[in-house]
């Protein structure tokens, strides 16, 4: 029998590449999609591309009964998870929740860096950082699981075979990362307005995005280290993907043969993650689960340089979220996530 | 047990949606990738986005036996397919041409349009023109399906209800199509280069475009009287997708509310066909085999106006194709052509 | 001396762009630059690509003093410029209105196309229509100018030869104008949503658009006879342009080489409109007052097409709105309007 | 009486944007265009957005007479200049080179980094590398100005305060720079195919771009140490623009404020050079000879991040070089370069 999901929040670019995705899962059931704004309308009035494909009609989350759910998404803004997390604490079903809200280690430090009070200091006990490559029994066995953020995602994901190994030094990593606009959500504002971006590129919250605490707490507890993360986020002119660039010093002498080896070897079992012999682009993974690591070392300056690119909202929210599904429900890691790239 | 298919030309665009496609069709095996250019190498060489996903090794199409084919998709320029078609005139297997070789009436048509001696006449007597809609007999009883072209699709399904009731006057009826760059092929060119398509935007081939007498005969057969169309192909600095706009007047009076419902009637039994609401953008049907169609009546000017959407590499081109061998061997229209739209 | 001029509006990308121009004409100086939203901050607060170039400390069109003005040039949005004309009804400068408030010929007119009421019905017996191409001797005239939207001069640039000589049939004629972004504003909203507009293209306002009106009365104007106008708009992922193809059907028999010596003709002393031997693009226009035309006859079809570029800020906006200046002020036409194309 | 130029090469992007700008400049004639590929044709034929605002026949630079010319300008490829440097070594004009051939310290230099003969080693000592920011009084008196590369540029500006001063540990500094595709030239091949970039963005040249060299020479020479920079370019899917994020670590204490003050005094006499409070967008430079800086201290990881935007074109290029023939000539160097910003 499949097991019964719901999708909370489907207004969003995650809360519909989440449908998307689920739609074509062989082993889930989606029972509600909700929408607080847009409660009695049909999905495909939110999002007409689903016309003729899929339909539900979207109802508020007021309406969900706990009983004979299996699972919970939550694609709702952060500061509003928090509460839902709160409200069905005890209740039967498993949450995967694509905010920001459980993904630090304390209370202390989310209001530090949301600049905002939490409603649920419980939840970061419970809640485990849903990186399948890195976390995957502590995933298994979680209730509550914070779905990475996208830019973690493709930092993580390049450092974490080099802080595993003590390889680098660790204060300062460098993350450069470069980003599409659907990072920046579904709402109008001066930052999206297509003249703004378009045939434009520009640097953002330097300093004090939220995504370096997130970066840097998930690089300490991978490391058993304390690290320091310099995190400048870019916005690029693109719809989606992510491409990060990390710099990192050795602590001893590597050869960038030996470097690659041990990429390959820690990501063996990760279905998802592949090394690629030249550097990769954002289209190439474009609508697809997939991390592409580009991995090199410059005995010129005694640098390890490594290249990762994602889709933000497949492997940076909406598919990693359906990769921990996965995990949670003992189906096999790829389940629903192996369609094809779509090029150009 | 499966088809077993043959994909001759896998370098361009239309040859990689092609593979894309048929990958995830349950019914059919793909049992040679051709391309002379890079015979040996890897597909995934030649198109980095199917890395870990799918892979071959190219071959020459010399190395084609016949004997155990179901059907061969060429995905050849125009003036190579002809080639092709002739040395397999007798084979056993079907054959699905995406080039323009055989979408016309005849080889003077040909030769007038194409400026190009054509090798194989007789092609053009067994040929049928693909489209599934108009001609879903002819197809499944056919030996050599010219796929339509991408122009041709968007025009004539917003213009088969009119002509096909004798609703219109047939001459001129104005055809204003704008095409995103994959339409002009994958090899480097003036008219492909970057900064030359980017926050641009021009109209080309005005008067002589060969689509021109691609629609403007199968418009003729579906109306059963001489039609004149003007075609004029503009380039849009997007990936994909065409829109296109028709203008043509009533011969006799009629209301909006009659003519969609028209439409409504006409395209009943077409699964990709879809009536919207208000005016569809491209990228509501990107990576997918759709045509969405507004219609509309100016009681203000006595014409009607008909706006269609199509993604070029799949309804107007590899997904029909698909959809075409969907027809050929009994299959449900859609299958294989089902994946969700990728949105934004 | 210089002509002192007042620029009411700033925000927009009209009111900036007319700025930008008219910071660099020998013959003008700006005594103030309005804003009622932003009063009090510096011009390049607004606008920062401003920095360091010029500035201006922004003010509230309240504190307008109409002794010494010369000219006020009006970028506001249709319904407020009425007011200020009202207002300033008997001042002694001179208005170059940039909104539709006064183009059309009657506010009956104006209410059934605008759905709004008129508070200034006086204001279309004053204003001319600024179209320096033409109408010079009554601009030079004027004290009001209503100049003309950006889709109504690409398109009566590309009719009015033919309209003014009686050379086609004037009911229905087609236009078919395809916009850049910047036509619909600086504000935020869906329609200009970075990722509801890259990668995309869509048609809009069919049969009801504004500027359907603008174009038909001036068409009629020229033709001195009832026209009837089709007019379908799109938008771009562009920022800038307006490419616009017309069709129409000649009278009687003319040729092509007969077209396109009538048309330079026409032209002859209009020293933005240039006519080409090749369909234009629209960023060959791009930043500049030029209106590029290519002009065409099928004979196959017995149609009239044209295809013509201006970019919609310049020649649809703000350059024409300078050029109307010249003309009332006595100045060559192009004084201030000869800055080279960026390109690309 | 003007200055008598010659711009030796006219096709690709730096060509047409010197011819650009220096139809502008009150103090220069033009007296020569050169191509050899295009030799008799107009200019407005290879560049029709000149049509109708500047013409020139082209012509073979075999035609140069050196008598009475003041100046020349070289936009050739690398390889090609050294070949006129040499021919012309005694000729009585000055040479601006905006190729490669002699930004470096030597021809050994220049071919472990070229991968490519030197033919005019004595060039190497004879040139000045033209930043008239950091080297105004070389520049005065040079005979040969190897104009800056378009990352040095970007990557020049933002360090030099730093290395200036000694503030900074000199090995390594990290260079993240992102490129519009003009760079890449107007030549059309798969880096430049419009779906090969648009909605893509890719890392390239890691480790051995030939930029590498050029802005680690000069930073040594500014720094008067032996530096090791760490340049990773990357491709924007825009047309124009560069934005360089460089990372240096103090070698002591320092404010946020008091780097901040030391950059705006460095540049206290730097027309061009401007400080911005927000992270700065490559649009708000687009066409302008401006480089933006914004410039940050970390202390939570001890880190300076310093964001530079400039227009590749321009300050990257062909406006530099204008910048350049002023001061050789004792102009303003803001002569012929004040156009505003064409925005959006």
């Amino acid at each position: 029998m499949r097991k019964k999901i719901a999708n909370i929040g489907a207004t969003g670019y995650t809360g519909s590449e989440l449908v998307r995705i689920l739609s074509g899962h062989p082993e889930v059931e989606i029972t509600m999609i909700t929408s607080e704004s847009h409660a009695g309308k049909l999905l495909s009035d939110v999002h007409p591309f689903f016309k003729g494909r899929i339909d539900f009609t979207l109802v508020s989350s007021k309406e969900l009964r706990p009983e004979g759910l299996d699972l919970v998404f939550l694609a709702l803004p952060h500061g509003v998870s928090m509460d839902f997390v709160k409200k069905y604490h005890d209740a039967p079903f498993r949450i995967i929740d694509l905010s920001g809200d459980f993904r630090l280690s304390h209370e202390s430090v989310y209001e530090t860096w949301y600049q905002k009070k939490h409603h649920h200091p419980e939840g970061f006990r419970d809640a485990v950082f849903g990186s399948p490559e890195l976390f995957p029994e502590e995933i298994r066995k979680s209730r509550l699981i914070a779905n990475p953020g996208c830019y973690p995602t493709s930092a993580i994901l390049a450092l974490a075979p080099l802080l595993s190994s003590g390889l680098i030094d660790t204060a300062p990593i460098i993350v450069d990362s470069k980003s599409g606009v659907t990072g920046a959500g579904v709402k109008p504002s001066a930052t999206t307005h297509f003249s703004n971006v378009h045939d434009n590129f520009k640097a953002y919250g330097l300093k004090n995005h939220r995504h370096t605490i997130e970066i840097e707490e998930i690089a300490d507890q991978i490391a058993r280290a304390k690290t320091k993360v310099q995190f400048t986020p870019h916005l690029l002119p693109v719809d989606r993907g992510i491409l990060t660039t990390v710099y990192a010093r050795p602590v001893s002498a590597i050869s960038e043969k030996q470097l690659q080896d041990h990429y390959t070897g820690f990501y063996q079992k990760a279905p998802f993650v592949q090394l690629t012999d030249t550097p990769p682009s954002i289209k190439e993974v474009r609508a697809t689960n997939f991390c592409h690591l580009y991995v090199t070392y410059d005995p010129r300056t005694d640098l390890i340089v490594v290249v990762s690119v994602i889709d933000n909202l497949v492997k940076g929210a909406a598919g990693q979220a359906v990769q921990n599904m996965n995990l949670l429900f003992g189906w096999d890691e790829t389940t629903g996530l192996t369609q094809m790239p779509i090029h150009p």
